[in-house]
Order: structure tokens, then C-alpha cells, then sequence
């Protein structure tokens, strides 16, 4: 069997329960709250989030060296989704999924 | 924040689990190995667990009811799979994941 | 080159025209429309119609014999779909993305 | 309805047209023919050319503007993809799909 890197391995599970929290999130609370929530520019940021940590996590499964590029988006995109989570408030899991995500990238990409 | 229900967190978790366990395992020991781990017919197998995998976490996600389908298609493939890499061997964490997959992925469809 | 059966083709063209449809509408009219459009059962199902079909064009590119429960799946998904996208108007096209993608998938799950 | 932008449509098109050329050679011809088309990093740099371009699409359908780091990458790997594809041989179809997807991701990241 091949064994993953204990750092890749850490930021491929960073990157899906970062995947998890924004689709769950949006999905169940957004939805289920709208006003702010539901506003096009946040939640379309939250389905972007949660596409590029699928993507993250799985150029990191493949085992390409092209991870790098897209964990540096990957972290630029979770930054700002977790800012913007923030902003509109009751969603603490959601950011702290961004943050943590978001730091673990920034060191792939490095 | 919406919670998820234990029981399908869960479920969740084994499908994401089975779906890096698939891919990671096809991308480096198989591609690595060749032989008999590069039978077109086995890693299609392969290919279709990890996407069916990663497809029944991402039902669970969105919230839909339809995932019970998903869910019952995706504990079939894994079982599959679980006996075509036992069949070819050096595969074991992928045998366990597909596994533990499967179980769970049972349940959500009953 | 391998070819694709023309059959599985069309199949595969109108699954991801499909995903295209729904996924672009819930984001562009659903999302800046609200009301109707972001009911959260409506707006999950959209969801999942978007996932079933970008999968099941998925395990066609792969080859597995497996694309027939799934196909079956994105059939039903679909036809659920056009129904609601109907009810609540204003999607036509979507309407006739998930027709005509049901359809096709229908005849490959036979 | 939202309507597209034509332009972005017809990069749309053009990395559904790549993704599905990528993974079917990969899934079909390259398995099947084994030797070169199954070396690790080649088959790799298929699998994640195909997930790049899905990847593309889905965030131009979300409609974010995150689109152009995302298609700037895309255009880089697609690029990378049909020379090695070029080099490997018997992959016309697939060099092609590479170079049109490549064309239009420059122009949206531009």
C-alpha cells in the first residue's frame, strides 16, 4: 500500500470537512434561514468553497504535483468564504472549517 | 447551524474515507504495480467506487432523501470492489474501507 | 482511440447539459429570484438533479457496466425535477434539460 | 431565465469537451493498451486534466469570479496534458480537446 504523507494526509481531511461544513451548511441552515443567507453573492462564495476543497483533496489523491496551484486557491478561496460567513453570523463551524482549511493549504502551496 | 444526525455523519465519514482510499490506492500502488492491478476491469471498478462514494457523501450533504438510492447503489459497488481488490491483494485498507463503506451505506438505504 | 457508442454518447451529452442547466439556474435566476425559486425541497432537489447527472455521465466516460443503476437513478431524479421546475415556472429550459435527459437515461438503464 | 454569456458558454462546452475526452481515453484506450498510456505520471496527468476541467465548468456554471484562477489553471494543465498526450501518440482526439480547452480557459483568466 502506498502511504500518504502525514501532512498532505492532514490537509486532505482539512479540505473535505471544510467540502462537508460549507455544502451542509448552505444546503440545511442557509437555505432554511434565508434573508442575508440566501443573498447570490454569499452563498454562490459557499458552493464555490466546497467545490474547490473537493477539487483540493483530490489532486492530492491523485498525487499530482499540480495540488500546489490548487491548494493556493483552495486558501484564498476558504479565506474569504470565512470572512464572509462571518460577517453574516451563525455559522462558527463553517468558519472554523475555512480558517483551519485555509492554513493547511497555504502550506501545500508553499 | 443545522446538526447532522449521528447515523449519517457516519455514513458520511465511511464514504469519504472509502472514496480517498479508492482513489489514492488506484493512483499509486496500482499505477505503481501494474499487472494485475492495472486490468482495465478492476480499475474501472476501482474508479466507479471511489465516484459513487464521493457522490452518496455529497446526497448525504445536500440533504436530499434521494440519497437512499445512492446510498443502496453505492454499498453495492463497494462490496464489489471490497472482493476484486481482496481477489488481487496488497490492498487491504482499501478491502477495509470498501467495507465499512458498504455497511453503512446499507443502513442509509434500508 | 476508443470510440463511444453513439447511444452512450448522446446519453453522456444530455446528462451533462442537464447538470449545466440545473446547476446554472439554481445559481443565476433561483438565487437572485428568491421566494418560489429558494424553497429549500425545491432548491435541493435542483441540487441533486445537477449531482445525479454529472455523475452518471461520470461512470458512462469510465465504462462500468455499474452506469445502469445509476442511470436508472438520474432518470427518476430528472423527471422529479422537470415536474417541480414546472410548477414553479419560469425555467422552461431546465424543464426540458431534465426531459430529455431522463429519456436517454431511461433507455440506458433498460 | 439567466442567460450565459457566449463566450463563457463556449468554455463551458470546450472543458466538458476536455473532461470527457481525458477521462474516456483514459478509462478506455490507455487501460486497455497498457505500456506508456498506464506510466504513473502520465495516466496521472489525464485523471487530473479531466478534474480540472470539471472543475472549471462548475464554477463558471456557479457563476463566481473566482472562475479565472481556476481557468488559468486549467489552461496550464490542459496544455501540459496534450503534449505529453502528443508524445505518447495514438491520442488525436484527446490533444485536440486539450488545445480548444486550453484556448478559451487563457481568454476567461485573462
Amino acid at each position: 500500500m502506498n502511504r500518504i504523507d502525514p501532512k498532505v494526509q492532514e490537509c486532505i481531511d482539512r479540505c473535505l470537512a471544510c467540502y462537508s461544513a460549507c455544502l451542509s451548511t448552505a444546503m440545511g441552515h442557509c437555505l432554511e434561514t434565508g434573508g442575508k443567507h440566501t443573498e447570490p453573492a454569499h452563498f454562490r462564495l459557499m458552493m464555490a468553497c466546497a467545490e474547490i476543497c473537493r477539487t483540493a483533496a483530490h489532486f492530492m489523491l491523485v498525487g499530482t504535483r499540480h495540488h500546489r496551484h490548487v491548494c493556493a486557491e483552495c486558501a484564498e478561496i476558504c479565506a474569504e468564504c470565512a470572512t464572509d460567513c462571518e460577517r453574516i453570523g451563525e455559522m462558527q463551524d463553517c468558519v472554523e472549517a475555512c480558517r483551519r482549511c485555509a492554513e493547511s493549504c497555504r502550506l501545500m502551496a508553499a
